[in-house]
């Protein structure tokens, strides 16, 4: 759980990491930027703040952002009803990413997965991408990423959100972040 | 119909507006920075340049520019089998941009409809675009805009696109931009 003074902190620093790479905000959205850590309590060690620009029942926008070496937990999203799931495409604007997916474990990842964490990283697939690179991830593909030493900021386009229906391989994973009063 | 030369000197212009407001692109996407004349030969007139970043069966992603003052003419994007037509949402990120859909007309429209184009441009509600600012229009629903005397760079988050089926008002346009060798 976090507190609302660290959510605020959280928000501060992502706000300044948009205006740094030239991505203009609203005041509204700046005061509305999401800060996710999972439940885990760990915020820059498995966490991620984002903004969502448009989230309709054909698709959906938003822009991530990571700090430094901060990691989005393994996870993947299922079909739903009529919906196979949602496919992404993550498109690095600005800083590194690493993006691990199914498939053949790479030798040598540049990644460290979080400490205390380790039974819940279990794929390996590993795609760098750097500013103006993009991978698209097929629906139902389990997948994590962290953001190299500077951090960075990811397009996310997708299809349909549905972040509730979310799979994380942690069982300790809440998705809606709880937040405690001061 | 443009010339080769018209193509690449539009293509560098617009790298370059990318450049300047801090959007990477790759190599490869740089050459491949699509100009749209509309079969008109008036580019800086009506015309939009532009880089499709992922187009599938469920969403696409663009990045427009439009040069100061440019027109991309009156248009919509009608239902196709069992597409309800093409949903779009516009968000500034550089520049000012107007934007025109049906409804109430507003009176003092900050554009200039293109000299000579009176007759093909019959929707006027206008919403103005600042960096940040973002809009979308329905399917099926008539629009045109025009960038501000700074030019304009707009994302567009949409559902899947098919130009080839857009409707445009003006008869004489052909939404695929023909180029003639040198």
């Amino acid at each position: 759980m976090l507190s609302v003074g660290q959510v605020k902190q959280a928000q501060e620093k992502t706000a300044a990491l948009f205006a740094e790479f030239g991505i203009v905000l609203t005041a509204e959205e700046r005061v509305n930027i999401e800060v996710a850590d999972f439940g885990l309590g760990e915020l820059h060690l498995q966490g991620l703040e984002l903004i969502t620009y448009v989230n309709n029942e054909r698709y959906c926008v938003k822009e991530l952002v990571l700090f430094p070496g901060q990691t989005c937990p393994e996870h993947k999203h299922p079909p739903v009803a009529s919906d196979p799931g949602k496919m992404e495409t993550f498109r690095c604007r600005a800083g590194e990413v690493y993006l691990y997916v199914e498939g053949d474990p790479t030798p040598d990842t540049k990644s460290q997965v979080p400490t205390g964490s380790e039974a819940y990283y279990t794929v390996f697939h590993e795609i760098h991408l750097r500013p103006g690179e993009q991978y698209t991830i097929a629906p139902n593909t389990l997948h994590w990423f962290q953001a190299g030493d500077k951090g960075a900021i990811v397009s996310e386009f997708s299809s349909t959100s549905r972040d509730e229906y979310d799979v994380f391989t942690d069982p300790r994973i809440n998705r809606i972040t709880e937040v405690k009063g001061e």
